[in-house]
Parts: C-alpha cells; structure tokens; sequence
C-alpha cells in the first residue's frame, strides 16, 4: 500500500523576503508497509502552523543552526521536507505507542502526510473539548511562548506596565491576555487599524497604536516612546528594573544587517534585563500553561485569535504574508478535515 | 577660621570626548565655623576615584539623569563641584558621628576639600591594612561593581568561559581575577601590549588580546570572536544560556550614536541574558565582599592594579586619559598625603 504525498519544499535558500514563488509543491510517494516495518509513525496532517521563525532555518547561512540543538534551528535543505508544530491523525503505525486514527500532536510538516521517527516530538492529543486548531497556537507553541516568555523571564509583578511589540502576532496577543489578566497595564502596537481594535476591543488591552501611521504613531509615542525602533524606544522609555523577553525579532529576519541598537547607558543605568529564550526549555511547566489557559478559555476570559487559510497550496502565501503582516493572529494551515 | 579650597570644575557642558582644556580649576573659601554649626563634614581629600562614568553627567542633555535617582547619574552644572567616591580625613565636623582627623571614606569630590552633608555617603574607614588607595579601587566601588557584575549577574559555573572587555580597566581587572579565583576560563581583551601583558603575566588570565593591533586581533578573534564590535562579537560567540553583565560602555559615551547592536537572533536561539546593573543594588552583600576580597589580597592571590597621578591639577588629564585608554587598572588622583 502507497501514498501519494504532496509537500511544500524550497526551491533554493532563502534570501531577503519570502515570495509564494520561493516554493514548490513536491510530490513523493510514501510506503504503508515500511512504515509498519520500522519504528515511525504515518500522520495525515490536518492543522499546520505558520511561524516567522521559519525563516531562519531557510537561510543558506543559518546562523542558528549552530546556535542550538533543537528542531526550531535546524537548517532546511531545498528540496527537504519543511518540519513544523501541528495536529494530525494517525494513518498507519510501526510505533506501539500510536495506533491507526490516534489524533496526534508534535512535529509534523507542510505537507498532507508526514513520517514521525520514533523518538521525535510527537504525542497522543486529548483536544479538551477545544477546535484542533487551539492545540497549534493558544494551547501549542505559540501560547506556550507566551507563558513563559511573560511569567518565567519577566517576573511580573501586579500594576507593572507591559508593552507587547508585534501585539496582534501569534504570541504577542497571548502574552498581552495573560498580562491583562495578572493585573498588569497593557499597551500593544501592531500594523494596522483592524489589528489595533481587536487588541482594545476584544482583547481588553489598555492601549495600542498601529506602528505603520505616522500620525497616529506620533501621538502614540509621545505617550510611549518618543522615537525608534520598538526595541530601543521600549528600552528608552523602560522603568528601572525592565525586563525585556524576546522570542523572535520578525523585522531582523528578512533584512540583512538590520539589528536593534537598545542604549546601553539606559540598560546600565536602569538595570535592564534583555533576555532571550525558548519556550521548550520550560516544558516542565507545560502542563500548568495548559491548565490554566483551558480554563481561562473556557471562561472567556481569553480569546483564542487565529487566521487559518485551507489547503496545502495556501502554505507559501501564509508564510511569505507573516512578513508583510497580513495574519491576525495566530496563521495555521488547515490541511485536512478533522 | 577659614580653608581656601581649589576644585576642579567643568567650563562648560560635555560634548564628545573630553579635554583638559575642558575643565578649570576654581579657588574657593569655606568657613570652618559654618561647618561646625551645621551637621556637615569637612574632609580633607586624599584620594579621589577618577571613572569613565562621569562623563554622563556631565553632557547638557544628561541621559542618564532622569534614569535613576542615584548621584551616580545627577548632571554636574558648569562651576560645580564634581563628586565622585574617595578617601580623605575629617577637618572639622558638625555631625557628631564624625571628628577631626577621622579617616573616611565615600563620596567626596574632585578638590583639595570637601563638605559632605548629614545623610551624604560617608563612612569612617578601617584600612584593614591596607594602602588607602585600595578602598577606591579593589575594595571601592569598581572592585564591588566586579564582584556583584561576576557573581550576582552571571551566576557563574566553574570551568564556564569568561570574557572580559576592557579587562585593564579599574573593573574589568578585578573581574577577571575574581574569574580565575572561581575556576573559570578567562579571556581579557585591552588596549595596548603591555595591558595584555599585565593580565597574562600578572593577573592570571589564561588569554588575552590586543584589540588595536589589527594583525593579533585577527588571529586573536579567530579564536575568540569572527567579527564587530566586543559586545557584538561577544554574543556571536556565546555559548548557550551565556549572560552578559553591562556596568558602563566607555566606548559610547563620547560617540554619540554609536550603539553596540547585538544578533537578537543569537540572543533568542543562545537564550541569552544581557543585564545593566549598579553595584550599589547589591550593598547587602558588601561586606561578604570585602571580607572575601581582603583576604584573597592578603594572601597574594589577588592583586590591586592602580593608576596614580599626583595631585589636583592631574585630575582633568586623568579623566581625559580615561577616553584614551592611558590608564592601566583603576585611575586614581592623589590629592594629599596620607
């Protein structure tokens, strides 16, 4: 017994922006039967997801491939099946620990079909009464990210005032709801009007402006920030004490040589902490994120914000838009029918 | 009864780096019966602390002035006097925790006197034996911003590899002793052969480079950093989970503009911390510090590392050698004998 696979693939390296053009769509044949002779495991993939990061391992110098060990680093051949965080449903298995239609949860790839080594990221997904779909960004990764990047490297305090950078993005509007609901003053910026209301009006946060209007920018940061990049107007305008986590930095990924330029005589003179960090290496506290965001979702206390596209041919054009910044919220791929 | 004082005093606000030409020494008359009358304190100075920071305070738009309520970010007004951390002897004393020909210790000022306020930082100073020199130096605030720097902001690991900028100077020396001292793998980089001398041969680095000899700096970053400025090059080459202690950046504070601008990309994949901190945060453990540190000097297994320059006229040309690099450990004017 055969598959038929299609799968989205580089056509060479990644350099500068993403264009849908940089892809192509492959097709492979995969064998049941081997499959049940090893140890691996046949997911048919249904929710997809669609991260910025992405694009780091795309590049023919991928600087974090040495950086560290894990799958988020990894660089990506042309040609080479892209890996990434979603849910599925188990075909066939060699696996005893997965068994034909387990919905599953890990690491699986831009494509109908992905093989899952024994020993990689996968596990048995129990939905919690929730759409698949949560389980790849609220209650996946992206939430996660959220999690620990606020609660972990921040160390909130009630009553502290938090800026959220790229606030409407798959993390930034989750750590903006945790904050909000910790008793913290919230104010986001994103790149559009849409962005920005969703942010006041359904996520509840203090304030935001939209970056891209010079006009409103300006009264915005007289408020906030009174010039510069985010991460050096946030460091300028800091508390003594401020701790920036940073996840990921879109704006340098796509521009050789942009880098952020915080003032150091700020950093020194109010004790600020810039610290960067992965989620994965808080996973002993996984089980708690999840706990507490299930409830707060159920609740309604929070609000899961997901842009899902369908069909595997729409992964080229969600990806290349996180960089034009045309996802709200969190951009997953729906692949298949749950 | 009166004492003429002659002090040193800024013609004007600081813009780049600094000259002598810069400052002026003015002559002033202070009334010895006016301090008796008030709970002031007139010290004599013998030593003063002449330190990169000041600079800071000294420019118009002082940047650092409103970042934090410490004298050690104050501006300093054209004709006024310049504090700074010292040694002298009680004169005369309003304040009954002080009397005539006490030795003490704290934040006096670049003259041949000084009146300190009731509530102002000033202590009486056991010399443990010490040269008095030392407790502006090594046991003064630059060798307690390398012990909180070293052990409350890095969290040091035996056998981790450190990396020490501007490791001649009155900090970075210390740091990189304290380094060796817990087991670590010290590189230094400085300004001149003989500073890298001087922590090879002396100080026990197990590396150290000459940053302005192009030619070693090559073979030297080979090893250490490809490329960039020190904290760029440092993050490039950091380690996993590396942490970063910034207590000064002597080279922005006379180029306006110029920014150190690490990869956030490394700081996120590496989950790196970067960390401004003041030594005064960590008083606490002040005399853990010193006891720790007397001893360690005691028995030869530390050294103090000074630069002095005899009497108050070397002041502005101490300070403007700071900017050149003239110094060799920690710049200190000698003002009276002891």
């Amino acid at each position: 017994m055969e598959v038929i696979n299609k799968l989205v693939t580089l056509k060479a390296h990644m350099d500068g922006s993403p264009q849908e053009s940089d892809f192509v769509i492959k097709t492979e044949t995969l064998s049941l039967s081997a499959v049940l002779e090893s140890k691996d495991v046949l997911v048919k993939n249904i929710y997809v997801s669609i991260d910025p990061y992405q694009i780091n391992r795309m590049k023919s110098l991928c600087s974090s491939q040495t950086a560290s060990g894990s799958s988020y680093a990894a660089g990506i051949a042309p040609g080479q099946a892209i890996d990434t965080h979603g849910v599925g449903r188990v075909v066939v298995s060699g696996n005893p620990d997965f068994k034909k239609d387990d919905l599953v949860v890990g690491r699986i790839g831009w494509g109908e079909y992905s093989i899952v080594k024994e020993g990689a990221n996968l596990d048995k997904l129990n939905p919690l009464g929730f759409p698949y779909s949560y389980h790849v960004g609220i209650l996946g990764v992206s939430g996660f990210t959220a999690y620990a990047g606020f609660y972990e490297i921040c160390q909130p305090k009630k009553g502290e005032r938090v800026f959220v950078s790229a606030a409407a993005g798959s993390v930034g509007n989750i750590v903006g709801q945790y904050a909000k609901l910790f008793g913290c003053y919230v104010v986001g910026c994103a790149g559009s009007q849409e962005k920005v209301d969703l942010l006041k009006n359904k996520l509840g946060f203090d304030d935001a402006f939209n970056y891209k209007e010079e006009t409103d920018l300006k009264a915005a940061v007289a408020k906030y920030f009174p010039d510069g990049e985010m991460l050096e107007a946030a460091v300028a305008n800091m508390n003594q004490f401020g701790r920036v986590a940073v996840c990921g930095v879109i704006a340098e990924y796509t521009e050789k040589g942009k880098r952020a330029a915080p003032d150091m005589i700020d950093i020194v003179y109010k004790r600020i902490t810039i610290r960067g960090f992965l989620a994965g290496d808080y996973m002993s506290q996984f089980p708690e994120f999840i706990s507490a965001t299930s409830d707060h979702l159920k609740t309604g206390r929070m609000h899961s914000i997901e842009d899902i596209s369908q069909g595997l041919e729409s992964i080229p054009s969600a990806f290349a838009g996180l960089f034009r910044g045309d996802n709200v919220g969190k951009k997953i791929v729906q692949i298949a029918d749950e």
